[in-house]
């Protein structure tokens, strides 16, 4: 049971080495929040009905924009709007981040292909 | 504009003092994502429509909890489900924490009184 346990993020990342795999550590309001580690570069994709946060816990993210990339470091956070097409690349070796987004939000967007993830582990 | 801003937790938390008074610094899917500092105790008090996340940023969080206590450390979350009472207790002297919540929910949920907040600032 998520709810009303305490937890350690450092322990729910050591349980994990795949990337691109999010895991869902707890979920509220119908939204989840995930862990995800990652490393080189995802597609460009957009999710119609969900905005999406991006924490990062430990490296670099580059989320690619079309009106610009951005970088988000440890300690930063970033909200990608629904419909904005986006392409998370790490820009460090490894990336660990926390996302925040609506449960049944699919990693690949609308643009889906190989990389989907359909049916997320919990931890 | 908080969509497509990088948000840097520490450079937010440098920009205010005060204690029991969150402050909403990104907005997604109908939630915020708040930041508070607090010190010494709240009151008791239940959320009847909202689920509340608690991400301790630095020192130690006492949740208050009829079923007992939860300490939650720096680098730990807890998810307090709607219609739990709780009690949010800084265990340290101060501590600073990242909320995600629905937008609307009152610090005080349906116990309200003086120590409600009503109107939250936007950094």
């Amino acid at each position: 049971m998520t709810e009303l346990s305490v937890v350690n993020l450092a322990e729910k990342f050591g349980a994990f080495t795949g990337h691109w795999s999010p895991k869902v550590v707890g979920e509220l309001n119908g939204q989840d929040v995930r862990l995800a580690k990652i490393s080189g570069e995802f597609v460009w994709h957009a999710h119609e009905d969900a905005d999406e946060l991006f924490m990062v816990i430990r490296g670099t993210l580059r989320m690619g924009l079309h009106g610009g990339d951005k970088l988000v470091q440890e300690g930063e956070l970033l909200i990608v709007p629904r419909g904005v097409e986006h392409k998370p690349i790490a820009e460090t070796r490894e990336v660990w981040m926390l996302l925040f987004e609506p449960s049944g939000t699919l990693n690949t967007g609308t643009a889906g292909g190989e990389r989907t993830v359909a049916v997320l582990e919990k931890l």
